[in-house]
């Protein structure tokens, strides 16, 4: 079944009587046979938010269509909604600068098809990673970020997301802050991975804080990239145990297999729609 | 929002399209507000499992009316049902030995209205455990079992869950296998903690088998008691690292603390309604 | 052998070479039985870190003389250093407000000897855990402090201290600032439980500020007080999983599950000796 | 620090009085400078083990004189024992069979010189991963298992481990069972990674076999090879999270994570001399 093609709707409105049933009873009516359906109602924002997965093949009509008569039911409850079609592969590039363990694990995780998306790109501000990228016969596109003049390096990278066409734009360990205006022309699309399980150690070097603070555990965090740094809404964490006789270099090697674990997991949660926003914060139907 | 009166449904029917739909829909017709809404559907058993929160005060009606009109809903889907009232709170009878940490645990846990229920009374095989049940006023049954004569002792044990009128029984490291006869008159309602990782270790002393085996993390179970001894349904596991300087006393010693947790965790989901059987597996919508 | 009487030195000291070898052979001569031994070499404040347990009986002398001797060796290679004979069970005092999880679980390891240590007393600026303090037949002080007085109210607590000659004071979710003249007058014997996992969300209401940011997991610290609210030298933490379905009420109640825990393991840490500070940190040889 | 070389003693002997002094004593003599140094002493069979790491430069002789002279202290205290030079790389040979998950992540972290061994060569009873191996500059050798005539097959993969001198060999996912004369020629030196959390799910499928009896985590095994199928001594384990709303197929994907960092950790415990035999356990000095 994982591999039925399959429409994904997920939403988010103000808190009302009726919300489950009629997103539910809109697919009932056309025969839409539901193998996943979520709900959460966050008594804080007073808004429910819902996710819901159907099989494509149990409804009489396509995406397009699907689309054009849930509006209405949307309209009705003032929801936020997309509808995903899991046939159209979401595109996916990755941002890396040399640490490239998050890198070679979304290859992997892609190449052996564990992860289902297009990967349209690697984008670089180093060439460290090309040999190994083009053995995968993804693109690689080197784009040097001048200390001086950050922003013509930037305007290359936003125009080789417009020209790849990228959907998701994973920083896998890309050790340049992101420009505000390209945070606000992707928002919810741009996911980073930070390695320290924040709010702890915001900023640089989260490893050797970590160490000088004498933490027991280190961790890392996955979460969408917003104009402030370090403070996007958090989609996954984890953390994993460290000791005294952990120096930065054996607490960088552990941290590294949290950011892998926690960054494949954020990622896997948003292309697979379970990510909704609400607020600063997420709902993550896991 | 937790401590008004809520009607939770849980339900599980054969898999078709609809199911979602019918039973929101029905909350929706008669202005239920709904807090929490979980489905799963098992493309093995080909069933899908529902379970609705909703606000007592949304409806026009009480949970006797409710049940009665729901039961047409469950008629045209098949469906195996129950209608919880938050209101009335579920009666338990907790069975201990000597080992009384999971007592203490849940005690706690009952005293200080982390959680919710009734505890109708303590029954032991054991006097030792008396003076600090009695301490918190809830009465304490020894009732000795006589190795020559079972059976008798098992009746009366039998005798007082049903003078308690307990809907739950806790095995809360009770020694004692339970007859076969009790398992079959209390389907889905007597909850055991096994201190192993399950199926890891079953029977007798598991913490001694797991240090003679050398393993790296000890574990406990929560499942519901059929007759067939320790293989009754997982509700949750959980482990913890130990390690070669730990002997059978420090594996024993870290090993309760998963107990507790495991066992109260389970509980919890079985009072809030969150288990529903599966063929031998659960579904808990944590 | 764990009832055995045991002496237990532990010591920092600057490294070079010879330490271990010092110290285990002023053991060997004289016959002492060695059932764990640790070291820690510290490359950035390059100091050196042992731990060692011996059998008492295995030693022609008492623990008076044994101080004696190895005074010697201490000197010569400039050691900071304790001897603890198991036999001298440490006094500890715990400090509570109305929160009284820690306090429960503490008490349950106590009188079920899970922990070895004499129990002083309980000291409280509420009256609320009297009752239950008193069935376990350990002395319960009720101090109040005035929030316009707060210098009373503490010395009151530190004759108390001096009184019940505690030589460890828990603070199991004592909810007043320590004042700094405390802090300073019992360094490394001051143990508290933060409810978040430090760095993050320190100060007030951590569970609320968690729930505010949308963190993934929540976690507690087992620190040693300093005049640094906050910033004292960290023995243990841990951390669990939590999701956008937790108000603060369900991040309250899971997160107390994980301070009981850290607060337990830390504690024991410490009165095991087996946690030796290193400047703002800790050895911990677990 | 980590870079410099050192010699690392590991060894079991009887237990008795003044076994660390007689090691540790042994380096001061000589100036050794120690940087770790680990003790355990098993009450149940009556037998220490240590391990001490020197730094070479600060002994004034190599490793073959330091063999020769420590073996005058390990004849007096009947120890068995190894001296490994780190400046000696250990000889890996991995063995896969179609699964290449745990394959690609040891291929990073050998290449990443997070784990610094000499990797000698990859043996596959298929072809598959030929390509990615060669972009490492790795050989490759396919040895068919036929399964009509076994044991030319394994002539022919211990051949390969001969004349590739390997002094490690990483079953990697090899989907064959070895024959018990392998298992017997090179004792802990054989290293498996099992996909299930022993002693549950023993044999074939076990994620198949968690999925059919529902636990709630499913784990990974690393341990040495033995004749007796899964029952080697454990080196190293750990569990992951599951739920009803996984199959098979989610089971299998969470699990394969597990077994990445299972076998890279036990490994690396393994190429860092920390693990010690003890029986059919292991002593692991983490």
């Amino acid at each position: 079944m994982p591999d039925e093609q399959r429409y994904i709707v997920k939403l988010s409105c103000p808190d009302r009587t009726g919300i489950v049933a009629a997103v539910s009873s809109f697919f009932a009516e056309h025969g839409g046979w539901i193998i996943e359906a979520d709900h959460h109602a966050d008594p804080v924002t007073q808004k429910s938010f819902i996710r819901q997965e159907v099989l494509a093949n149990s409804l009489p009509f396509g995406v397009d269509e699907l689309r054009e008569r849930f509006a209405a039911v949307a309209q009705a409850f003032d929801m936020e909604w997309t509808i995903h079609d899991t046939a159209v592969k979401r595109r996916v590039a990755i941002l890396v600068s040399k640490q490239d363990h998050c890198l070679n694990d979304l290859l992997y995780r892609w190449r052996s098809r564990e992860m289902d998306f297009d990967l349209v790109g690697v984008i670089s501000n180093h060439d460290d990673c090309r040999s190994f990228v083009a053995w995968h016969d993804v693109p690689y596109h080197h784009v040097p970020i001048d200390k001086n003049n950050k922003d013509a390096g930037f305007q290359q990278v936003d125009g080789l997301i417009e020209s790849l066409q990228a959907d998701t734009i994973v920083l896998a360990r890309y050790m340049q802050i992101m420009p505000s205006w390209i945070c606000a022309k992707y928002p919810g699309r741009i996911i980073n991975i930070h390695h320290s399980f924040l709010p702890s150690f915001v900023g640089a070097r989260p490893y050797h804080q970590a160490h000088a603070r004498g933490v027991k555990f280190v961790g890392a965090t996955c979460h969408y990239v917003t104009e402030d740094l370090d403070e996007g809404p958090i989609i996954e964490q984890d953390a994993i145990r460290t000791n005294h006789a952990h120096g930065v270099e054996a607490i960088t090697r552990v941290g590294k297999d949290v950011e892998k674990a926690v960054l494949a997991r954020g990622l896997r949660y948003h292309l697979d729609d379970r990510v909704i926003l609400n607020g600063k914060k997420t709902v993550v139907f896991g």
